[in-house]
């Protein structure tokens, strides 16, 4: 058997969005590459008939290096605006304003924003496959690395943000409650994989805080050491705790309310954008 | 005198892009911050008078940092995709066609174009007023550091590429007559500052190789040692260097004719793209 005679051999990288409602498979164009033209026609026309867009390459290794192009360029953009935002930390000025405003640029500008970390199945762990195929060739992906390093530090950025605000109630995490609203790697879907919620999570448990947490996607999860269960997202439970802690910014919650009821907030996500009572109490990334 | 009462005090970052005929300073949103409310206000309404949309922001800090935002996105972007050319050389990839391929993912994408180095007095320049300033804050700006290195090797790179070039040959640098097309920093453009075709030809020259360079926007420039004058591009001149090296896209340049007649091109922009012959002489970043 002979590829592109008698069988015919094709990539095409997966490109999807989870949660995105404009675009979806059929309307999403797709890179096809081919281990000979033949190859690549072949896979083309099986594509065409549910793709509207299909975008051929010369070779499997276009096609592959294409998506990792496209997640390279989300995973460094993501470090940078965080690194920025920790720029803007120690500067005093509104990261979040920032970005905003950098965003009414018309052209040469996309705007990224920080978070608590970096989740998904794609994004966190495709460049590294990248740089690993390249320190085989003696290449060090320095952006990979630099993104990655400084990706992977937010979660314990985030941990000292919620040690700053029990500090303002002469409180420590050992004895305080805090509950993490949300799971989930982003907003309004079910998927944990890679969350920065749950580095939180043990990193908040590590240093004896009492820990809950509530995510109206994900009614229980067990991940490492960690099993636990959704609690109920009630007057009493965000009231009584010493520390709420927005890591997913699910549309279905009502921030005005969690920022009227909870003694304090720390928001990793600009969540709080809209409400207009009681931030005083709210600690942004 | 006192601001926000006697005075009015506020700044506003420029926001240009040299050569763009579609956003010109009247239709590219301004951002503004002021000292006090009152001073963002009158200055807001001064630019308002000439400029579409004043984007008003909390501070002078504020306004600065959006530029620099927009400007160290940019930096750093461009030397992600330096780096990711680097890594298509070894994988034996055409960085340009996963370039080209990545544009058509409809969202959470911007192309950035690989180049000889980067120039003009925004992008090379900014970003490292915010690094020194974060600096006497005990900040380490990785991106922009990292970003900065990589782009600033990319002149030895392309040096590199003409040395391979001439190998071929079997010739070196010395003794050899190589002709750089294009010294602005970017195309249709008069500017030269920063601008890497410079470091380029200085490389070269210290090689001890006969540099010449044709550009119809810069009849002659004088930068460090560097006292040269724009040599006609005629089929004398292209035909006897032993390389071709073009630096800068300028659109009026016949790429077809620069491939038919040289011995040799090493293309750093993609410039031959559209070129149908002799592209086995062309030698791209």
């Amino acid at each position: 058997m002979k590829v592109g005679k008698d069988v015919y051999l094709a990539f095409s990288p997966e490109r999807i969005d989870p949660g995105n409602t404009v675009y979806t498979v059929t309307n999403t164009p797709k890179v096809v590459g081919g281990m000979t033209e033949t190859c690549t026609e072949v896979a083309s026309c099986f594509y065409r008939q549910v793709i509207s867009d299909v975008v051929p390459v010369s070779s499997p290794q276009a096609a592959e290096m294409t998506k990792l192009l496209e997640n390279t360029f989300r995973s460094v953009n993501i470090a940078l605006v965080n690194e920025v935002a920790l720029m803007c930390d120690r500067l005093g000025i509104d990261v979040w304003e920032v970005i905003d405003a950098a965003a009414t640029k018309p052209f040469g500008f996309m705007p990224f924003y920080p978070g608590p970390g970096l989740g998904g199945h794609c994004i966190p762990v495709d460049p590294h496959y990248l740089a690993w195929k390249l320190r085989t060739l003696n290449f060090n992906s320095r952006f990979i690395e630099l993104a990655s390093e400084i990706t992977r530090s937010m979660p314990a950025y985030v941990v000292a943000k919620v040690g700053d605000a029990l500090n303002q109630f002469e409180k420590n995490f050992k004895g305080s409650s805090i509950l993490v609203l949300g799971v989930t790697y982003k907003p309004d879907v079910r998927d944990i994989r890679e969350s920065p919620a749950i580095d939180i999570i043990e990193m908040l448990k590590s240093k004896g805080a009492d820990v809950s947490y509530h995510d109206p996607y994900v009614d229980r999860f067990s991940v490492n050491d960690l099993d636990m269960t959704s609690v109920a997202l009630d007057e009493g439970r965000v009231g009584r705790s010493d520390c709420v802690v927005i890591t997913t910014n699910h549309s279905s919650f009502d921030y005005e309310w969690i920022v009227k009821t909870a003694k304090c907030v720390v928001d990793t996500r600009n969540a709080t954008k809209g409400v207009q009572a009681g931030l005083e109490k709210v600690v942004k990334l």
